[in-house]
């Protein structure tokens, strides 16, 4: 670990993500901490993690949110449910300031929505081969049942923007066949991409389910975290947000930035340096 | 340019991909080679490539070849047409074996196959928005005409193994629906992906369009360098094969091998120094 930095209200959140989707969470943030300066750093140059083994995600994640840390954020958020399914104990253990990740979040909004204790949850590969969201949410009700569905095609369809279309409705009907014959009625949308999809989600799923975005519960448990810090922006300050990448990002940011409403000045492109350079 | 270093016969070609399906076109070379040595490495811990930037794309593949040049390669066969669309004239400037890639192959076979003079180009968004093929067929055949289709969606589709699949067969009718349209008899698979889908592609392509697979073209020309430059392994010779990846490969390794009847060992997995390191 790092030796700790005294931090001041008056720094940055770091938003990290394997890409673009991440950008979800951001927006969240937005809404929920207007007057907090958030600088969003996403990783295309070496996007998706959702199909990367854990020492690779771990790797990345320690070089990006370490990069992010030195340039004086006072907090770490990870914007990404493969990053925070693997990688969210290293950092914790070698980062000198607060890390919240989506899983955590997720696992809280899911339990207040379930009534039948079942819940589905939809993610990449490597988070639903992780079992972060079904160990967490056991952890904290023993009886709860889960029910967990790797879903590696809705990315690429998210980010060609087909978010309304017969193709994404066809491979959902795939996906949440066997997640629609149980009696789950909570579906954590496991993947920053997938609040995009949350209409077809919704239509697919059928009306007895409730959809979970972990986006909009992270950024008011970043919320509670700087309160309990006394790390909160002064109030009346206006928050300004700081969007770079790692490789200049495709036309998939134009989408999103749209699809959120995300005012955001000049996107820059920068390298990550891989650690102990 | 690194000095040059005196090749001999016996050392092995190396061939690199961004991940797995450049094993389409180390299947190829199998077949017209058997005995030679082959090395490949699949850089899966930063899969995929097609939809980076070039620098990104030049990046990695000059650290990846440079890598397998010093451990002692005779030539290098770049088995992804992104990066050989992207990366290849660096490649050929900085390493001391001679370079080939599949995009100058592709061409040659498309010229071969084509009556009417219009060839259709399907790739990822990398490949196409660089304009490689276009400019290669033209720079061979000026009153050649070409028609280009990025298909983002056709890898992912690939690596779950959607071969023969109603979502795959809508997904190409809207990529060749265009293609469709126009008198183009000849299609150039331009991802060593593709070839895994010929049979879909060909079905939505219908009969009066001939597929052109670059890997299978790209292994007679490798034969002819080898040749040439009097690097050919001696007769009788049985050639091994030596596969790695970047990062550990996910299920998709297993469903090219079976699809190919690739025998090889055991499969490896090795980092890759960042150049300068």
């Amino acid at each position: 670990m790092m030796p700790a930095k005294s931090a001041s209200p008056d720094q940055p959140i770091a938003v990290f993500d394997s890409g673009i989707g991440g950008l979800t969470v951001v927006s969240a943030l937005r809404r929920e901490l207007p007057g907090e300066d958030i600088v969003y750093l996403g990783d295309t140059a070496r996007v998706p993690y959702g199909g990367k083994s854990r020492t690779t995600i771990e790797r990345y994640s320690e070089e990006i949110a370490s990069m992010l840390v030195a340039e004086g954020a006072k907090m770490v958020v990870v914007a990404c449910n493969t990053a925070s399914a693997l990688a969210l104990s290293r950092l914790r253990n070698v980062l000198p300031v607060p890390v919240e990740g989506v899983i955590g979040p997720g696992v809280e909004a899911a339990l207040a929505a379930t009534r039948s204790g079942h819940v589905a949850v939809i993610g990449t590969k490597a988070t639903v081969g992780s079992g972060a969201y079904a160990g967490a949410l056991q952890a904290a009700r023993s009886d709860i049942r889960v029910t967990s569905m790797a879903c590696p095609l809705l990315v690429p369809l998210v980010e060609e923007g087909l978010f309304d279309d017969p193709v994404t409705d066809a491979v959902l009907e795939r996906y949440l066949a066997e997640i629609r014959a149980g009696d789950a009625d909570a579906l954590v949308l496991g993947c920053t991409h997938y609040p995009l999809l949350s209409r077809a989600i919704a239509r697919v799923a059928g009306p007895g389910i409730s959809l979970v975005d972990s986006a909009a519960n992270c950024a008011r448990v970043v919320a509670r975290h700087l309160d309990e810090a006394g790390l909160r922006a002064p109030a009346g300050k206006t928050g300004s947000l700081d969007i770079s990448f790692t490789d200049a990002p495709d036309d998939f940011l134009s989408v999103v930035r749209s699809a959120l409403g995300l005012e955001a000045g000049k996107v820059r492109v920068r390298p990550v340096p891989p650690l102990g350079q």
